[in-house]
């Protein structure tokens, strides 16, 4: 097999887990792997192969847990983010082991990593909570809950810091065995949100955006593509609407516009679309925002939608990128 | 600095993380697990380092939680121990982490690998599931919950099969990261419990001695010292008893006629002389167990009881070993 040179980093969403409707039981997570998985095996082939993925339903099921329970200590969110780091680590690795081996190729080695991600204790965020997370409760319940609480659609719900990573912690190891051809799974749900103490690391109870926090580890390991895998075929202006529309691509500029003009759904699309610009303004690579079912297809350039540098005019009419 | 040559693999007990009589608070773990993670810091200058852990009392807790919440479809035991090694891998490695940027040493990589083991599925432990696990349950109680029950001291508990390690599915990994001087936390829990299907594994409601997988790990890892950090100085006879007495060393012949004669408890001390006695005999390995104070003194052979071949007895009186 020839050696693979360039690195292909593909962010999971959460519906690679659980798709709408379903209550998200064990067997269903490992079936809706497949679609996924199965096509990242075959992507191996032609490229050094990174996967970081969503956590949400999985760490609002572990706090819903805990919340239940009277008789345990209570974790810091900081801990659960680390257990879905290991179930869903897990569950991808195997995955991706019997994908791998139904290829023939199980010859790559393959590593599922704990991975915490720096953040800045002065991020703006930290004055304002407002990533709901967990258990809805009723306004009675919600105020006793020590945590901040929000009322959002749904209810009352726990809200809390998401700020934007700073550095991967592990980008060092993940970088040498990106060199050295092994798969890694890795940043799950963002990564274990941790501030610098000292000499230390200390965990906080926060949230990263799990695209962000992807696009910052293409950017430290020196990621060639950078694939978002949602629940849409990819970014759309009006979604949802009457004249909604699907762009095959998209500008800096025109993403930056199209925010601006309220196309993008906080917390949905927006983060995905920021995180998508970042890598291609930052390090000039492809970023790609596509549908779980067009991994492949938006790897080769027939699906989904890319982010691309803006369109130079020139003075004669003539456009050149 | 001098690259290390030999490898050392620490299994750390459960009271790594939660000491005798305490709740087993996030602070009180991560307070612990300063004693063993400083001395393997330091131990990191002259070998090559694999950290094994417990899970116990981690899995334990996840259990009673979801036993606890009926609006979260509930996850099956090899999920719980996945979790965990998400959980105590981050706290081992962030650990670890701090005590060796204290010591300035923190140019080696590091990394907490999810692991999985394979079982075999003929195992006779699964005709007669006999590890007690998670919350105690009242005989009322215990009727209604879907798993095998059985009575113990403390009031019932489920019970699940303990089978032997076959093989680390990620030893290949591991292997090169080794020689590439990463220090690697791995095989947490003994392990998340798979048999082979076909081309696949399969996840299995069972918990694997951590011990033993660490013994399986040292073996196919090619290990040089495998070490056992517990809650006691070494191997007793007579353990809590009037005429207790600590070995310094035992010869195999010796710990297996111990082992007969009832010295050690199922379940705490018997498995550990088991795995330390099985890479002495397989592997040809140093094997000690010892406390966690002693982890250093231990790897100088100046603590802990060591595990050393069968001196074979010559006819003329001499012994060789």
């Amino acid at each position: 097999m020839k050696r693979a040179t360039k690195t292909l980093i593909v962010a999971l969403g959460g519906n690679a887990l659980i798709r709408k409707g379903q209550k998200g039981t064990i067997e269903e997570q490992f079936e809706n792997l497949k679609l996924p998985i199965r096509q990242i095996a075959r992507l191996s082939r032609k490229y050094k192969i990174i996967i970081t993925h969503g956590n949400g339903p999985q760490v609002g099921n572990l706090l819903l847990q805990q919340e239940n329970c009277h008789t345990v200590p209570k974790l810091p969110l900081e801990i659960l983010v680390a257990q879905t780091q290991g179930q869903i680590g897990y569950m991808i690795e195997s995955t991706l082991d019997s994908e791998l081996m139904e290829l023939g190729i199980n010859t790559q080695p393959l590593v599922s990593l704990i991975s915490y991600v720096v953040v800045d204790e002065n991020d703006p965020a930290f004055k304002n909570p407002l990533k709901p997370i967990g258990p809805v409760y009723s306004e009675k319940e919600a105020a006793s809950v020590p945590y901040p609480m929000r009322k959002t659609a749904k209810g009352y719900r726990r809200v809390v810091v998401s700020p934007k990573p700073v550095s991967i912690v592990e980008k060092r190891e993940i970088k040498k065995l990106i060199e050295m051809n092994f798969i890694v799974i890795c940043c799950g749900g963002g990564g274990i949100p941790v501030i610098r103490e000292g000499r230390a690391f200390q965990g906080i109870d926060a949230v990263i955006d799990k695209d962000l926090a992807g696009a910052k580890l293409a950017e430290e390991v020196g990621a060639d593509i950078f694939l978002i895998a949602t629940d849409v075929q990819g970014v759309a202006l009006n979604y949802g609407g009457k004249n909604q529309k699907f762009l095959r691509s998209v500008t800096l500029e025109q993403a930056e516009r199209y925010i601006k003009e309220g196309h993008f759904a906080p917390g949905s699309m927006k983060p995905k679309i920021e995180a998508a610009m970042q890598f291609v303004l930052d390090c000039g690579g492809r970023s790609v925002i596509t549908s779980l079912e067009d991994i492949e297809q938006a790897v080769a350039g027939k699906a989904g939608t890319e982010v691309i540098q803006d369109v130079l005019e020139l003075p004669d009419g003539e456009s050149k990128t």
